[in-house]
């Protein structure tokens, strides 16, 4: 077959993230192309890789005309009516590689940033991409693989570089609700004077992620140029990471790993430190909380964990420190973005609503980064911390992020929960013996977060504390009785127990 | 979400094998279904598994209406108009079973059935059958998942059972062009009294396969009520295994081995005994051509698997004997199915025409299996098998069982090949040092085979035959000239070699 001119009928149908393409039945044949073959698709300089469907009827696709999918159209720009050429794709360079992968080779820096490249290019079927995913899973990766993946997924998205120092950087392994500490990290290291470049996540199983709960007070979507300038007058930042396209074949590995709820360590590594080697960070403090329900289970796992993350960050020239956490219960009040913006508020501005766990877990850690960065002496890390805070110094540098963002610091009494509410009753007076993670997630994500911002759960109490009979322990929120009722069903006797 | 009835749009797509559905996107909103997610179909009693797309107007898919691409059609027996239900589908129960296989852990018999039931009803989407195919491969399998595997693929499908003795097949791993010793084999144990229900496969990226060649004489795509008839009147058959659904998983497994060219062993053993278990086999004879080209590349490799088809064979309670054979060059002179058929026929009329080397392969191997079967005493087996070619019974035995699947021997004079021909001639007087399997086979299907059925090569000389400058090596054999000159192209200067 040689290249093939075509005329683009918009189909109006979009897959998620596959790329897909429909020929008439007729033209496939001509060509000799079947379902699942893939073509190469070019339209002026842009092309991308598709897979082949075939149309039965000219109703669906006439002959001369190639149907495209959304995805299609957006990767190489093209809409109804366009003429477009099409071409059988050669098989990837990196197939061989994840076949040597998948007979337990050691696979080289080169063979690593082709099988990458070819991730972000979209190059791969679900076949391969899930071949080369689950090989890394079951051979597991040599510590040169680690390194060698990482610098490949640095290397195939954005850089952001600043030419300050220190680039400082914090990063939480998480699975504990409301861990909202680095709200309250970044602007301590900010008003240090620190350059502190942070790219956060969304929720994907929990109630909020950093990015969603910075979101409740500034966009957190920006492009590059901004975020420069933002650095350059301001110090620092909280965005949304999958705006600034680092490290892009991560989302991509991590749709692969989703169904089967794997976490290949190698690509936990080098996703996890791709991204901070992409923000150009000189100290990078990693918190990796244990306890159950949090995604590290026990302090072997978290020492071994610990181990890979400073010879990898040796390996990428940061500075690294790990410190494993206790993440057996929530941390802070609220557990949703709307109720965990207003902690953190409560919080830079020393009101006496602010969590004090929250509070003193995030002065702790903002001293160690504070020591390791050279802003204060040994010892003094955390006394330096609490001042910046006290002082309202932290409360300026958030204001000028948030600003700088395009957002504004509101009140935090006008940071209203969802107008539905619920407050969970102690059945008996007592010592509060636990909660649990799994369920006060799942309770906040059923009420309705983090998609309604202010929906989710204010505890009122935690692990230690005495309780009375018929005192609160949480109020649920949420923006209909609907949702308020579903989350009361998972709220059972094991999330709160009272001993 | 609760079941939602909606009203069918035939979309006139085919995927070639994935179900999709689609649903207007704001059906999918209020729904809050997303593209990708997994939805159970159902119709009547009839339901099916598919994956969403979204339809972005109501041009695509109108909102109260569900879009079925080909393969969700088919699976549920629905046409353009019909109301059927949806429902998320729960995350299949095998999904569990999958992981533990990720993780290192065997797998029970109960745990392969049912992850072998998931493929087989199209429960998996690409990356979880990917994953499993995959962990089989890198993890290995153990020698009673193998067993379990075997039974689980032979009873997810149909099954041809006869009530007669002794039932014989043979089996060939494959990789040398042109061997079509089955159809010898066949007639001459049916013409002995042997039951031989033979399913064979079409080629996939040979020149033809069993199923191809005997196509050229008789239909090979037969319902089972018929074949059951036609052992009970003629004593054997020769049909594609494609036709028969006999342990339909293989197909859905090989789908996805195939862009990465792996052949994971303990699927191959599953796959290959699962379809001999079906139909009732007593008696199989394993051949394991060795040589470069072929599939099995050493003699350990192939005393490995003869050992692992051996231990199959015994837990099925199959009598099995093994054959490693040599593959080293294309046995018979024909390439392409009619090329091949005409071969045939010549050796069962034992014209003068026949290829030698054929026939001698195919009267030892019938030899063993009549002396293992019963047919014949210790080692009286080769002569026996002689004489029932010799004296025509087997020629009996074909006309038979080729007129009873719906077809007529033709005079093989009239069995002509395509019309364009091209005659490779040495370019030096010596002996035939080596054929190459490889070559040999591209430049066939190069030629149009088994596409073209009539296309191929006809092998004049073999290695070990002495030869003078400008005699005829092979012909190639196509329908146009265009097809004539791709496969001279592919005949290079290692094709055949002279010494």
């Amino acid at each position: 077959m040689n290249s093939m001119k075509l005329r683009v009928k918009d189909m109006d149908i979009a897959t998620g993230d596959i790329q897909i393409v429909i020929l008439n039945e007729k033209d496939a044949h001509e060509l000799d192309l079947h379902p699942m073959d893939r073509l190469v698709v070019k339209k002026g300089s842009r092309s991308t890789i598709a897979i082949l469907d075939i149309a039965e009827s000219k109703k669906a696709v006439p002959p001369g005309h190639v149907g495209f999918f959304e995805e299609t159209l957006d990767a190489i720009n093209a809409k109804n009516g366009d003429i477009v050429h099409l071409d059988i794709a050669e098989k990837p360079e990196s197939v061989v590689y994840i076949k040597r992968k998948l007979d337990g080779f050691r696979l080289t820096e080169k063979e690593l940033a082709t099988i990458v490249n070819d991730i972000v290019g979209n190059k791969l079927t679900d076949i391969e991409l899930t071949s080369f995913v689950i090989a890394t899973y079951t051979r597991g990766m040599h510590r040169s693989e680690i390194i060698a993946l990482t610098k490949a997924m640095a290397n195939s998205g954005e850089k952001l570089t600043f030419g300050k120092y220190p680039v400082v950087d914090f990063h939480s392994i998480g699975g504990v609700p409301g861990n909202r500490t680095t709200m309250l990290v970044v602007p301590i290291l900010v008003a240090a004077g620190c350059i502190v470049p942070k790219t956060s996540s969304r929720a994907i199983t929990s109630p909020a992620g950093t990015a969603d709960t910075m979101e409740v007070l500034a966009p957190v979507s920006l492009p590059i140029s901004k975020l420069k300038k933002i650095i350059n007058e301001v110090g620092g930042f909280m965005v949304w990471g999958g705006a600034v396209n680092l490290a892009p074949a991560d989302d991509k590995i991590i749709r692969i790993e989703h169904p089967l709820s794997i976490d290949a360590e190698g690509q936990m590594l080098a996703s996890i430190m791709a991204k901070k080697y992409c923000v150009g960070a000189t100290h990078l403090l990693m918190e990796i909380p244990i306890g159950p329900g949090s995604k590290v289970a026990d302090k072997h796992k978290a020492k071994h964990l610990a181990r890979h993350f400073g010879e990898l960050g040796n390996a990428l020239g940061i500075k690294m420190k790990t410190l494993i956490t206790d993440g057996s219960q929530p941390i802070g009040n609220g557990i949703g973005p709307v109720l965990e913006a207003r902690d953190v508020i409560w919080a830079l501005k020393c009101s006496g609503c602010a969590p004090q766990d929250l509070v003193n877990k995030s002065i702790w850690m903002a001293g160690i980064l504070l020591e390791f960065a050279g802003k204060a002496k040994k010892g003094k890390g955390e006394a330096t911390a609490r001042r910046l805070l006290t002082t309202g110094a932290a409360f300026g540098a958030m204001t000028r992020m948030v600003e700088a963002q395009g957002g504004k610091i509101p009140d935090p009494e006008k940071l209203a929960p969802a107008k539905h509410s619920y407050i969970l009753e102690a059945r008996k007076s007592g010592t509060i013996k636990s909660i649990d993670n799994l369920i006060i997630a799942k309770a906040a994500r059923l009420a309705g977060a983090p998609i309604d911002p202010d929906a989710g759960i204010y505890l009122v109490k935690h692990t230690g504390e005495t309780i009375k009979k018929g005192e609160p322990i949480l109020t649920i929120h949420a923006r209909s009785k609907h949702k308020i009722d579903y989350a009361i069903k998972t709220i059972n006797e094991h999330a709160v127990i009272i001993g």
